[in-house]
């Protein structure tokens, strides 16, 4: 049954401006501070200035590894000592291996056994161990659960964890700090760690940005449960865009339902053609979930449709785009 | 014959550090300032500390634009108003084809018939008008000629011209200065504008700073002509670093004779390997004459074998790289 709302935000609180301050402090001398890009032909397809924070050039290929170090290097000593497991399909795991590394613990990784080899390639190379599952929620869950009781490992959720998200959030604090007046920002949404993230990192720095979160037809829970209003999931999916096969908890549908303004939908078609486009024009590597996040923009009239307020300088809009991850199977193009 | 260097030291006096500051002032408006970035697995894997100038992320897609756009926005009304013709592999056309249009004059861009396709498109949505020629340097030159004749556009060449050069000197004196204690540049070598240009920059922010000029076995001209003191030419090449195929000019040859280090040569499968390595790892697409300049870096004991002064911090070398271009094909990638 849903819950009021009321109710639900008295019980998921999102973390405090303090708390992503903090989580700043603690990762910053371990992450690198990622360029934000800018292209003149995507401006032109767009009518828009378009400003893109490149977490694929993050530690790991993601923007995980700012949630995943910020929760692990909060933990005590006795918190880590026996190690750290969780569930991801590929970028969060990474992340988590490589911070529990930076402890001197050892990481399992559960993930779906359909997840990108080079993803498990990565895993692997920060010393994870890993647990494939079936690729449905409700396997992952179970599995997950069986490895932290059999190892008294710590479980450092990939979203449904605070910490974590106070970590995503610095992603559009930094991206805020550089391109101080951005009249909205853009963000793929999955489990909703880094919308939620983006929506407090981005309107901490400015109140009345807006944030629009992006996602593909084909894993389009977070579309069904803002527009419904009721908390919605997707035990399964096959979009192309690996990343956002998770669906939103009730603290990221907490969150999101009061922060975020809208969410828009892309098909596989234009996934696929976005991330080409951005390989060719751009130069850098973006994997389809991070295609996800600026394919809403070359649709024919999308910056019109979105009705921002008209910026005071008489300018084309400034739109940010949060460039989530750069993890792709090389000899395994999407496009092909 | 070959000229005694005292009397090319004196027909060819390299531009100023006046010159660069100039063209610095002229272009900085219209470029990307282009970021720097790192890579802690490749800085495992050399024993150094790599910073990587991503030209590759640069307006056209390659460090090109930078000497183009100084040669071209310094030309007169009257030098500018039929047009601008050039011979290019490819980059150097984007790059002219772009800064003419800035200046609103049309641009004929003479190249080899075996450009890849993805640089003539590129050209073209430039608006530059592609002149198809054979493969070697003597047709370049000669359809370069014809068309300068037929048209009166003005000739911008490639590397022979010191605004070009001064322009590319501008990568380096960047990199130098955000990392103000380099020990050594490493960049590509063709025509020597670029290497002559990171000479310049590179040690007009620090004078002590070793330059290193790196070039396929297959296009191996510098490295001949700097060993035997004697200006050596290419007529035609293969080498997959299809930017690297042009040879220096007695100018880049004087000023490479006094300036630059030492020049590193790699084969074509370390030039392939590599670009995926940095693919894989760095999320940035690089083209194969940029990874002509990181592969001497991955050779075993490479990095040692340099016998560069120890630091003073006593940490591993400091090396910056230019990554000169990431123009390449998307659907004919090197390593296929």
């Amino acid at each position: 049954m849903h819950t009021a709302p009321s109710v639900e935000a008295a019980r998921f609180q999102p973390p405090s401006w303090q708390a992503i301050l903090a989580a700043h402090a603690r990762i910053a001398p371990r992450i690198h501070r990622t360029p934000v890009l800018t292209s003149a032909s995507l401006n032109a397809m767009t009518s828009a200035q378009l400003f893109f924070k490149c977490e694929n050039l993050q530690k790991t290929g993601s923007f995980k590894i700012r949630g995943a170090s910020n929760a692990i290097l909060a933990l005590t000593e006795k918190e880590v000592a026996r190690g750290i497991v969780t569930q991801s399909s590929g970028n969060h795991g990474a992340a988590v291996a490589c911070a529990a590394a930076w402890r001197g613990v050892p990481a399992w990784i559960v993930m779906p056994k359909n997840a990108p080899v080079v993803k498990t390639k990565a895993i692997e190379g920060y010393g994870g161990k890993i647990v494939f599952c079936e690729p449905t929620v409700t396997a992952r869950q179970e599995t997950c659960g069986r490895v932290q009781r059999e190892t008294g490992a710590h479980l450092v959720h990939p979203y449904d964890d605070d910490r974590i998200i106070a970590g995503q959030a610095t992603a559009a604090k930094e991206l805020l700090e550089e391109i101080g007046d951005l009249d909205a920002v853009f963000a793929p949404v999955s489990g909703g760690g880094l919308l939620s993230g983006t929506c407090l990192g981005g309107k901490g720095i400015r109140a009345d940005v807006r944030v629009f979160g992006c996602e593909p037809e084909r894993a389009d829970d977070a579309y069904r449960s803002l527009t419904s209003g009721t908390l919605q999931s997707l035990d399964s999916s096959d979009t192309i865009a690996d990343g956002l096969r998770a669906s939103l908890s009730p603290r990221t549908f907490a969150i999101l339902r009061r922060l975020v303004d809208r969410i828009l939908l892309v098909s596989e078609e234009e996934i696929i053609s976005v991330a080409r486009l951005v390989w060719e024009r751009m130069k850098i590597i973006v994997e389809p979930s991070s295609a996800v996040a600026i394919a809403p923009l070359l649709k024919p009239g999308a910056v019109a449709s979105l009705n921002l307020p008209k910026r005071p300088d008489g300018g084309a809009p400034k739109l940010g785009v949060i460039c989530s991850g750069g993890n792709v199977d090389l000899s395994s193009l999407p496009w092909k």
